[in-house]
């Protein structure tokens, strides 16, 4: 394996302290390269990952650690002493017993691992943490992103707290909810007249560009470090459930990023002997609306064929996703599958989840609960085995999926006789 | 002292568990009740409020609860086994350590408790949580209150997961977010033709209507219990500066009850040997648009005159606050103060939180902030003292007090030229 020398500098390597991570790996080709901004492989261009040499770590240590992501900082590439620096603390979100819901589908036992609790109460906030230590190891001074909105208000967020500038970049026609939480924590909020790919071409030409020097962009440049944030959904699910993995778990499919960490990461806690080897199932949701994975899936393919979104799941709505690929491996080596439902259905089943659990999801967690509910409606998961479904986002910042429907009963004046003629 | 029977039946009575919880007692002179759905001295027309006798609890008893409110269930009104029930276990929010906005304000020593991270994110579900089990208790069927919002989202989402009615009212000119949050749990959303001062009467007409029987008001007859909810405020603030109370706190007051409990939760804490005894000293917090205490305080009254509200800050828009004067008391006798800010200084302080520490409050932090921001400028609270500011909600659920500023920088074609030529 060829081990050459990224864009990083002598000086630069020097400082460098990522813990347990020791390298750079190409996930194709298996090429490894020193830790630095790189995310492509040179020799094959396969996409890099982060290579660990893990201590030895105990159940009773990661008990003894913070309410948040970095109880597992011995398994992320951060400094030991991550804890000590200003940043957001995303993590240890609910995993919400979900009887009634269960009840509803016709299931035994699940549960919602609900990341509407985090600090801008999105899953973005576990991933941009890890690219914020990244980006301070490499000296960066501004923090970047394309953004179908999430990722833009957690990058302004935690940049704010760690006192870097930002310039994240956005679809302009975002939900006003999502724009107003990107540009409120101050940095550079720029609106792109164009689909997320457009942001996302435009971002990659920007760092080959010498107006985004010294710009950790942290979805491009900074890919490798911030994706690892996304194991942390595994971990904490395992360490709630008991330290044990669930059987059966409905993960949402943007980029695909996030369902590839958590396998990763349920992989690295059997390795680790922190859980119990045992198989399980994992099952990739999209909005029909944008779904290049679930139809490659269906139609048997290996290859996915870029899409045009058009679905009220913006924060999904990803034509070319980068992961697609390692989604459809995963969904078939596990035993699982990939699906999607119509905007209908995902609003039905932000309704459902709503009404059942006190648990109000954005668009996304409308995919994943409306997955989940036609796979149980057409027996293709198992009613008795221990289920996990993700709600990745609030509902809060996609208001517009459900305004129509959620409104006063009735509007009266302040009188019993009033409530009584409109309820009687 | 009497100790009379309320309205609950023998058969209530005997089923009734509410742990520590031994009685109500008025505020005002002493007489004692049996627990039941009682919220007025039938003798004086006191508040009622919750008599325990509290058990011996250790730090390390209530460190090895959950990383919710119930891990002070030994000191709250609700049974030992409330972890096993379905509800929304609220609390264990962040203690932000705000290094950048106190260095903005020239203080040594700065904490947000950021509330927002509640489950449908305001200090609301830590009240509602204590409510539903005091409606389990009396065999109550049907969830209500009357909200300025934030209240009304809680107690749907609540009753929603424990599987109760709900039958909720609010003023109908509210915010977009808190109207939608109110309904999508389920149950029924009522708008009302007036301010919430109205809203207020007319639910106390409607629990003495026949309308309202076996309906538990959260805020009306379960207020004693309900009102406990915001010791726990108290409680997760010194547990997290380490078994210590704060010096200084900055509280905001809508009816004023928030910050009387946490008054009362600090000296819980002493009492019971958790937390050393010294002096504390609380602000009140007010928009300028609803100041009936601050007016008061500043005129060196004991009464408060009701006002009209007319301010951004809706979650505190409560012209006739029924713990006004306990609030006056509580910032005389430990050498606070009561004061108030503009709504231009409300969405002043908004910003400079966002943009200091990533945290987006609702109006209600940006009224906390702004009285903190101008008690600091003119040298009313010490800058060497150990500060706690209070931040109640979410600025997602208010966003229209920042919209109009909360924009993008520019909207550009994606292309390298046009970001040139945008910010050249």
């Amino acid at each position: 394996m060829a081990l050459t020398t990224a864009e990083t500098t002598p000086a630069l390597v020097r400082d460098l302290d990522f813990g347990p991570a020791v390298a750079l790996s190409c996930r194709e080709c298996g090429a490894r390269y020193d830790l630095g901004p790189s995310f492509a492989c040179t020799e094959c261009f396969g996409p890099l990952e982060i290579a660990y040499e893990f201590p030895k770590v105990t159940r009773e240590q990661i008990a003894a650690g913070p309410a948040n992501i970095w109880r597992y900082r011995s398994l992320l590439p951060v400094p030991a002493d991550v804890t000590d620096k200003p940043n957001m603390a995303p993590g240890w979100t609910k995993l919400v017993k979900a009887d009634n819901l269960a009840r509803e589908l016709g299931l035994r036992s699940l549960h919602v691992k609900d990341d509407s609790g985090n600090p801008t109460h999105s899953f973005k906030d576990r991933v941009v943490a890890i690219a914020v230590e990244a980006a301070r190891n490499f000296g960066f001074h501004t923090l970047s992103c394309s953004s179908t909105g999430n990722l833009a208000g957690a990058v302004t967020a935690a940049a704010a707290r760690a006192g870097l500038d930002a310039c994240v970049f956005i679809p302009a026609d975002l939900e006003q909810a999502k724009i107003v939480m990107a540009s409120v924590y101050g940095g550079r909020l720029v609106g792109i007249d164009g689909t997320y790919d457009d942001v996302n071409r435009f971002c990659s030409e920007l760092i080959g560009d010498e107006l985004g020097d010294k710009w950790g962009f942290v979805n491009v440049n900074l890919r490798p470090y911030y994706a690892e944030g996304s194991k942390t959904l595994a971990y904490e699910i395992a360490e709630q459930l008991g330290w044990r993995l669930p059987d059966q778990i409905v993960i949402p499919v943007a980029s695909g990023s996030q369902l590839t960490k958590i396998d990763k990461g349920f992989k690295e806690l059997i390795a680790l002997g922190l859980v119990e080897e045992k198989p399980y199932k994992i099952f990739a949701a999209q909005a029909e609306g944008c779904s290049p994975v679930s139809s490659a899936y269906k139609a048997g393919h290996d290859v996915i064929r870029p899409v045009k979104p058009d679905t009220i799941a913006k924060s999904l709505a990803i034509g070319n996703p980068a992961d697609g690929p390692y989604v459809l491996d995963i969904a078939r080596r596990t035993g699982g599958a990939v699906e999607d439902v119509t905007d209908a259905e995902i609003v039905e089943a932000i309704r459902l989840l709503a009404r059942t659990e006190g648990v109000f999801a954005e668009t996304a967690g409308g995919v994943t609960v409306g997955v989940l509910r036609k796979l149980a409606a057409e027996g293709r998961i198992d009613p008795d085995a221990e289920t996990v479904v993700l709600n990745t986002g609030d509902g809060l910042k996609t208001l517009d999926a459900v305004a129509d429907q959620a409104r006063p009963a009735a509007v009266i004046r302040p009188s019993l006789d009033a409530f009584r003629t409109a309820f009687a």
